[in-house]
């Protein structure tokens, strides 16, 4: 699944195995996990390179990656997500930042990272988005903490939060009943992103310290579905 | 319109007027114009601050400022929008990178500008955006320049447009019916913006070029309407 050369633009890389020990547990690892799912190659599929624009190492991958040093990468510099819509991570094992990646080529950093003061130039783990319903996707978002408050039921994109009515620039606590949902701190999908879904914490979030591992703040100025 | 002491956090700023002759002079300008057109203060309203979290001099606005140096700032780091959709400009005379701005709190650069290796942090000039009719909004897409090639009609939100089946990522023109637009240079609403309105230009975008004066390519790949 991976190869040191470029492939050529456009044409789906070939499924060379890397020659490490390592690399290639993972590889039949992945395979296992998706012929268990009983899915051909999943319904998702990101290519991922060390170099920008899809120059240096890559790798293909159909199912989560805890770790992309364990594939002899040292950090992701450009990717190209085939099928389906993901999540990439600032840390491994799923911590730190997270970047919502949906379908589509994404060259340089600058191009899956938000805007922040705190500038991530590092993607070390991935994983696909699960429930990712877009059509009947369904939040409730509260005021305060803990279900508290003032409530809202979302089931469309906001680009502002306030525009649609919300009172302020924060949201205390929320629940996503169906769908997957990307949260950005401020308006016009900008900042920090929080990726929401119905299948983790039983799709609730009961304070901003559970929006993710980098959330230090409840500010929440627009929300958005995630399309599958 | 000015003042130099921070107003408090969510109250409405006085009516000061600037000392300066030039600032007043805009001031009755915009008033001026505000009653030509017959609305109280507009259906726009936008509070621009020259340091971060609303802190320094400021501004409101209800209508365009071609050149923020004009009234006394040089540069804008922080703002509120509180009505109507507006866009900002790096440059004065509405030239450069463009940024939508919708209703919302922006404390510092990074809450307005978006993911770009070349990392702008500088806003001269903004006006609002017209024809924001939302659930109207209407556009057409075309893969070559001057209306050219594939098409594809466009009136919801699409986050990746090689989700919903374009073929690649690029738009080489484009016409809007109805409504305002902003189009991203990258999926999932990143990279550099692009405003297009159906009282610009006739609504024809018939080559990059024509997408903004930043534009160099003609990558897209997500674009959704802006709401009023």
């Amino acid at each position: 699944m991976c190869l040191t050369k470029r492939p050529l633009f456009g044409n789906p890389p070939a499924h060379t195995a890397h020659t490490s020990g390592s690399s290639s547990t993972k590889i039949l690892d992945i395979m296992a996990h998706t012929n268990q799912m009983n899915m051909p190659m999943g319904p998702w599929k990101i290519t991922v390179y060390d170099q920008e624009y899809y120059q240096g190492r890559w790798w293909e991958f159909t199912s989560c990656c805890k770790n992309i040093m364990e594939y002899g990468m040292e950090n992701i510099r450009s990717m190209k997500v085939e099928c389906g819509a993901w999540v990439g991570f600032e840390h491994s094992s799923y911590n730190g930042q997270q970047f919502v990646l949906e379908k589509g080529d994404y060259p340089c950093f600058e191009a899956y990272m938000g805007s922040h003061g705190y500038r991530v130039e590092r993607m070390m783990s991935f994983r696909p988005i699960y429930s990712a319903c877009h059509k009947e996707s369904r939040m409730c978002v509260w005021e305060c903490e803990n279900m508290m408050g003032r409530q809202w039921e979302l089931c469309d994109d906001y680009p502002s939060l306030q525009a649609m009515g919300w009172h302020n620039n924060e949201i205390g606590s929320m629940k996503v009943q169906s769908g997957a949902w990307v949260c950005y701190q401020y308006p016009g999908y900008r900042g920090y992103q929080y990726i929401m879904e119905c299948d983790c914490h039983g799709g609730e979030y009961r304070c901003y310290r559970e929006f993710g591992t980098h959330a230090h703040t409840p500010q929440i100025q627009s929300i958005r579905r995630i399309q599958h």
